[in-house]
């Protein structure tokens, strides 16, 4: 039986801030840590040996991955950072305050930005020093693979050739996969294991550090989901 | 120019309390934890960038690795964990208290035991639960392959294939490397890299938590060798 096993990171310090965040790299709050510590206790108490953990290149996944392996007495599995698994990139938005934001554009226009599958927000101007191809860790990439920023569909379409390359044949080989990642890249793994369509993934909503296994048949299809708890 | 730094971890609980440790998996004590960030510190403070960084598979190496790249600001990069970059194995002298041995054996036994090149410890038995056989984390490794006590000498046969086969291709590849590691498996690179003999390396203290960069010519010979600080 193959399983792969989902966890969103908990609080960041911009999350208490209420700001968008999206690819700005800011780490943990004291609350993240404990949940990150939290969701390694439940696959320790679970039982799961994990073969391979996949995150993002974003600190506050690393942190989660790398607090919940301690927790969870594993350390030294393989773990590999993937900028495919970031969390969605929201553009001009990025480092904004939510509520300042809401009165300056508009309830709607700010939920229609959060919520909707295909609307992309206001874009980063490439010589905004916000620019993630400014950043050391994207430096192997492309730069034209580079978001300057990301509707949820956008976001998906890049997060599913990393399923296919990575998370996929590491199934396939019988492996136990986590990954650790954020709201909206887990919703791509969430749309494409689940099959929902474009209105359904919107209204999911994936908790913070509570560990989400899938279980899988050979072909990958899901025979099983539950949270750890 | 090519760089290699390495970082030998620093306290671990069993450090603390004066017990053989070896490929025991006991984590960092708190001062060992604050060596770790330091060590990232100075790796920032020097504006190094770290291309991969390589460690044991003992959560005292991964610990420092994490909270290391946490202070340098590069956890993003690739890291990977492998056996052969373990502590020298200390057969059935693990777990046991240095002082207690010594009584139990004579200062002059355990001295050789400690400082000799190439006498190995008594063997563990393979039944004896602390075989590493038996964990999880060396399940894919050729059972033959798993030591149950070994001297400097050994410990130094195999950690060179992990030179020629990740670390030195990575430098020739323009890398800089970072590898976490152990007083006896980063001895291995130090006998190697500063052509030492067998005597020499014996005496080589290498402190705990302070990096220390090599520089190397494209054919990996050192151009110069210094601590950060």
């Amino acid at each position: 039986m193959r399983k792969l096993i989902l966890v969103r990171h908990g609080e960041s310090l911009w999350n208490k801030q209420n700001r968008f965040t999206g690819w700005a790299d800011v780490p943990l709050s004291e609350v993240g840590i404990e949940e990150a510590r939290d969701a390694g206790r439940l696959i320790r108490d679970a039982e799961i040996s994990i073969d391979i953990a996949f995150s993002s290149v974003l600190k506050r996944a690393i942190q989660t991955l790398h607090l919940l392996l301690e927790e969870a007495e594993q350390m030294w599995i393989p773990e590999m950072h993937h900028w495919r698994l970031n969390e969605r990139h929201y553009g001009a938005l990025q480092g904004l305050n939510k509520a300042e934001t809401a009165e300056k554009y508009g309830d709607e226009q700010v939920h229609i930005w959060r919520r909707s599958y295909s609307v992309v927000p206001p874009l980063l101007d490439p010589l905004d020093e916000r620019n993630a191809a400014l950043e050391d860790k994207y430096k192997g990439i492309d730069q034209k693979a580079i978001p300057l920023g990301e509707s949820l569909e956008l976001t998906i379409q890049r997060v599913l050739p990393f399923w296919q390359d990575y998370i996929a044949p590491a199934l396939l080989d019988k492996k136990t996969v986590l990954v650790a990642a954020h709201g909206n890249s887990l919703r791509a793994l969430v749309k494409y294991l689940d099959r929902l369509d474009d209105e359904e993934i919107v209204g999911v909503e994936i908790p913070t550090g509570i560990p989400q296994v899938y279980e899988l048949d050979p072909w990958l299809k899901p025979t099983d989901k539950y949270y750890l708890k």
